[in-house]
């Protein structure tokens, strides 16, 4: 077990030093200082291999993806990330393999100034479990309660991405070879909305990130807001890849169904329409407008003007 | 993957609710408040099974040990617990167990008014990573670094117990029929020393918890605050079960190098010797002086006022 003890100097690495960490990686605890005008946002997420990566993925995309995927938990908050936690199990000691890990963990924290504070490391079937924290101006947080009928659904960026990307390793699609590299940088390299988050903060009334995929994820806002919605599939932000690699009806159910995009879904009063729309759009943030709360409390979709009938793997076939 | 959400319901049944937590389990992160006067102190620890516990390990206490070996951290820093986040991967979902599991959590939780706030539920081979978060007053951390050269050295409790009984669970040891019960459950469900932490606060130069072995954990103290150290090994505070199960030798070994007390081990200047002796007397909690520090940079051991050479894995053979 010593090796492992070894290991830890990988992760004291690291180029970020945030003034609110008081003390860092090296004692029993780290110490953070947080301000009274603030609200510390918590979430926690563990990657599996074989569960939530396939078995030969990259490690500098596992360590990657187990920051992402966490940080797009705190975005979905409206919240800046500050600090993780980073829990590893590891079967044996591979110094490469961890190289590549924590650089693929240390350039997105570099990138949102989030510091790793601490963690552990230990022998076992390869797993990561990471909390990270952020900060949110006292009370100004975003949940998934607080739609209310008649607001409106947006999404950033595109969907149905990773989902495809995921379908052609598992050999299920043919995609065209110019695809390939892109779709799989998308399902191993997420981007988490975090700046998105932090600008909706001022208009949305719920918010949700997209890992489970559309219908299941908006599933969450409609209960905890006791609302229904409409989905209006033909405005379904669909990329290029999806609409050339495959049939309309197959790039629409990965769009809506097929989870690891990592993108906001949010609803948005009318009077905060235009406002989120000009924020997102001068911050340079895709987003687009895809349907309707109302006060059914059930999820539809409408497809030229008709409604088609859904569930949560995708809509059911249509003629 | 359902039955995996499903579970999620026997988390949300925790009796504790903390003025604190502005939103707790359900949303894609917990929300929590802390003041301006606090510093949050953070711990993780992950528990894998076969590595951390034995595989027949009964729910419980899996449960139980999860929490107590990262509030045993906060107990090193003098930090009161508030929060958890609980990430657990389990092979299957067997209701029974988790039930037993969450007891064996709440508990403790309860007992010392923590929170679950949030966690993740994953498929793959048993192991849980608990993040816990404290709260201190501001600056008032211990940490390892602060032991100076004339500092004593002190340990909360008794030493040795865990090793034992863990020894006698692989056969090695043969120990008493009326001991076996009180061995395993001190194994099993380790009390960590929160209160001493908060005492010792006040009086210690540096802390650190028992979960390596007194050696090893020493040398940490050592090593973070520049100094050597001498124990005294006749005032070791060996219970009567392993001097009753030893030969005197092989109990000191176990005091020095079996690990799992999570008892405190901490050091106090001359001026503040008489004030942490009342202090953790007053709260009924057992502490002895076991040695001094010195400016050595190692750590040596005497027994009948003979030194007698030691390494981390016990004291070698002496005549």
């Amino acid at each position: 077990m010593k090796e492992f003890e070894l290991i830890k100097h990988f992760f004291a690495e690291q180029n970020v030093k945030r003034k609110d960490v008081v003390m860092g990686i090296g004692d029993d605890c780290a110490v953070v200082a947080s301000s009274e005008n603030q609200h510390i946002v918590v979430t926690t997420d563990t990657l599996v291999e074989g569960v939530h990566f396939p078995k030969d993925t990259e490690a500098r995309a596992i360590g990657h993806k187990s920051v992402a995927v966490n940080l797009s938990d705190l975005a979905a908050m409206g919240a800046q990330p500050s600090w993780i936690s980073l829990a590893i199990t590891l079967p044996s000691v591979d110094e490469a393999w961890i190289a590549e890990f924590c650089a693929g963990v240390f350039e997105l924290c570099e990138f949102f100034n989030v510091e790793l504070i601490g963690g552990d490391t230990t022998q076992g079937p390869l797993s990561i479990t990471i909390t990270a924290q952020g900060l949110v101006p006292e009370n100004q947080y975003l949940s998934r309660a607080g739609a209310k009928a008649g607001d409106w659904l947006y999404v950033t960026g595109e969907l149905g991405e990773a989902a495809l990307a995921l379908q052609h390793i598992l050999g299920k699609v043919t995609v065209e070879e110019h695809f390939v590299g892109p779709l799989i940088e998308k399902l191993n390299y997420p981007k988490p909305r975090v700046l998105a988050g932090e600008i909706i903060r001022d208009y949305a009334s719920a918010a949700i990130d997209l890992s489970d995929g559309l219908i299941s994820d908006l599933g969450h806002i409609c209960q905890a807001s006791n609302v229904g919605a409409n989905i209006v599939l033909d405005a379904l932000p669909l990329s290029e890849k999806l609409t050339n690699s495959l049939l309309e009806e197959d790039a629409i159910n990965l769009a809506i169904a097929g989870g690891d995009d990592y993108e906001l879904l949010f609803t948005v009063s009318e009077a905060n329409k235009v406002g989120v729309e000009t924020a997102l759009s001068n911050a340079g943030v895709r987003l687009t407008c895809i349907g309707q709360l109302n006060a059914t409390q059930t999820i539809t979709t409408t497809l030229n003007n008709k409604a088609v009938p859904i569930n949560s793997a995708g809509f059911e076939h249509f003629s």
